[in-house]
């Protein structure tokens, strides 16, 4: 776990969450403090505070303050309120689907509250928001515990992007097998895929496993072909964004990538995920919208141009991984494997 | 063709080589003008001029330099000063075959005259050196007409790294191709790979392409998979270092993992590269030595730090792609499909 934590609610039903930068980690800690619902979208839509667990939490933490925004509003009129500010707080980002779910978990406590006070509404947001938040932490070392046996001793783990203590409420989802296996004594490397555009692998997963003593080597995307015929690489683990009914997973674009190159090299691809990233509303992956965004994060990455004035530039956020890809995905209840609808709908 | 020029040498015996300064392209056009074969060094290794075939005519334009910076050194004396020169500007990077060939070149013409006066054989020198320049543009052509017919009318092209005017001495190796099939009225799209750390594809690719008018779209390494399973991309066309006698082929990093790509999704992975960048002393990949640069690359690569301080790194700057990945390789003197020692051997 990270110091400062990632996400902290901060004092009673008037209070604020408190958000660990991410957009200029790890060269400065900034503690953001929100205290209305524009806030802590802009904070989501900026990557402030990313990852789809973590995006989850503050989301809900989002409510609580959204109820606190609408002041003496009681009744319907503050119900409607809520349901405003909860189809605002989902438009923040399209593809993580632990955004809806815990937007929706909100709204279903306010209307079973919806014939109290404000103030009595407002507790029971609260308390509900920070069981999400403790329900994560839980889930995250359940995963940890069900994958750490997937990394041998002497072994390697390749990851994408960040599933770690910034993405979520606890210790992570991919990175929670790594720290779990890390506390049992076993000895591994892990490759980071630095994930450009925004370097999530390079900035943050790179940053929290060498704070946590779990020896990591910094890789561009386009090297883990490279370390994977070089034998280097045990296993792939990465997080997601969200998972259909058949296991076709969205994830940081690249994920398909490394996943078709793991393929090729015969090595095992995983996923980990807590079961509020299954969105079994949809048949497959061609379901789930995949954000596009701004060009500038491509030609302007860091600080300075890095491409010709006007060039066109294609920025998907996501991609999908087909299910077939998959080894296995672990989850706070097991471990799906092989990864197919059957397998998914016996554990819910 | 770009203008200003890669690579012109001006004046007589005494002149000098211009070189577009690649490393802050686009953004700046600067050119660097060279009478030292130090510099010329330099300019070899921070990649102010790259791409194998550029390399080698620059260190042929450096050992007119070499044979000026001795004076009145003269007979046995100018030929060893000529060979220390050529060991060292060899020195500058070890993975493409054709700065050795080069210098190999300029050391036989300075050999052949070695009786003659030092003018004498600055003269044959510069001459040789202007001789390997000027094959090198009409191999680029011809390259770009044996390859032309690869790109269907309204389809895709994926490349990675820069194999263009900024890389040779002419129109390029696998934008060669591009442009021949642009100039045919072939309607299609490149995807340029940005091709970290250096971003060669974001700086150079996108820039030489949209400047010709070849419509072009920017993607980041791990996007390149996606684009393929989108079905936007034909065929992968790329340039080469280094070819070992069975094929085995080194190029930028990022280059195996394009191939283990196109293959997963059934497209032709096409090298494109003079008989010049084949080394038939070797039988395969195995034996390619791989740079290894800076880690700086990675972890400032932007104007920034963008990465924790002390992180390890790995920065090969090639990989090398194995034979039976490819689906051919276009030399000035033809197609050798499908890809091994006997059709090589055929060519040359």
């Amino acid at each position: 776990m990270i110091h400062p934590p990632t996400i902290v609610w901060s004092g009673g039903i008037d209070g604020r969450v408190e958000i660990l930068d991410q957009r200029i980690l790890p060269l400065q800690i900034t503690i953001l403090s929100l205290q209305r619902t524009e806030e802590v979208w802009d904070a989501i839509r900026t990557l402030a505070v990313r990852g789809a667990p973590a995006i989850g939490i503050a989301a809900a933490y989002g409510m609580v303050i959204a109820a606190a925004n609408a002041g003496a509003t009681a009744g319907p009129a503050l119900l409607a309120a809520l349901d405003k500010a909860g189809a605002y707080l989902k438009s923040s980002r399209p593809t993580a689907v632990n955004l809806e779910w815990a937007v929706d978990r909100m709204l279903q406590v306010a209307r079973r509250h919806g014939a109290q006070s404000p103030a009595a509404i407002r507790a029971a947001l609260l308390a509900e928001a920070q069981a999400i938040h403790q329900e994560d932490q839980a889930m995250c070392a359940a995963i940890g515990r069900h994958g750490a046996a997937l990394i041998p001793d002497g072994g390697g783990v390749l990851t994408h992007c960040n599933a770690g203590s910034l993405a979520t409420g606890g210790s992570g989802t991919a990175l929670a097998i790594m720290y779990e296996a890390h506390s049992r004594g076993v000895k591994f490397r892990v490759f980071a895929d630095e994930t450009r555009p925004l370097l999530q692998g390079a900035r943050l997963t790179a940053w929290e496993l060498s704070q946590a003593g779990v020896p990591v080597t910094l890789i561009c995307d386009n090297m883990a072909a490279l370390v994977m015929a070089q034998k280097k690489v045990n296993v792939v683990i990465a997080g997601a964004d969200r998972i259909a009914a058949n296991g076709d997973t969205a994830n940081k674009i690249g994920t398909y990538s490394v996943a078709t190159l793991a393929a090729a090299h015969g090595i095992p691809m995983v996923i980990a995920a807590p079961t509020s990233t299954f969105d079994l509303n949809i048949p497959d992956g061609t379901h789930i919208p995949i954000e596009e965004r701004a060009a500038q994060e491509i030609t302007h990455g860091f600080g300075r141009q890095t491409a010709p004035d006007g060039i066109a530039v294609y920025n998907p956020a996501f991609d999908v991984t087909p299910a077939r890809l998959l080894h296995a995905i672990i989850t706070e209840r097991g471990i799906i494997s092989p990864v197919n609808e059957a397998n998914i709908r016996r554990l819910f």
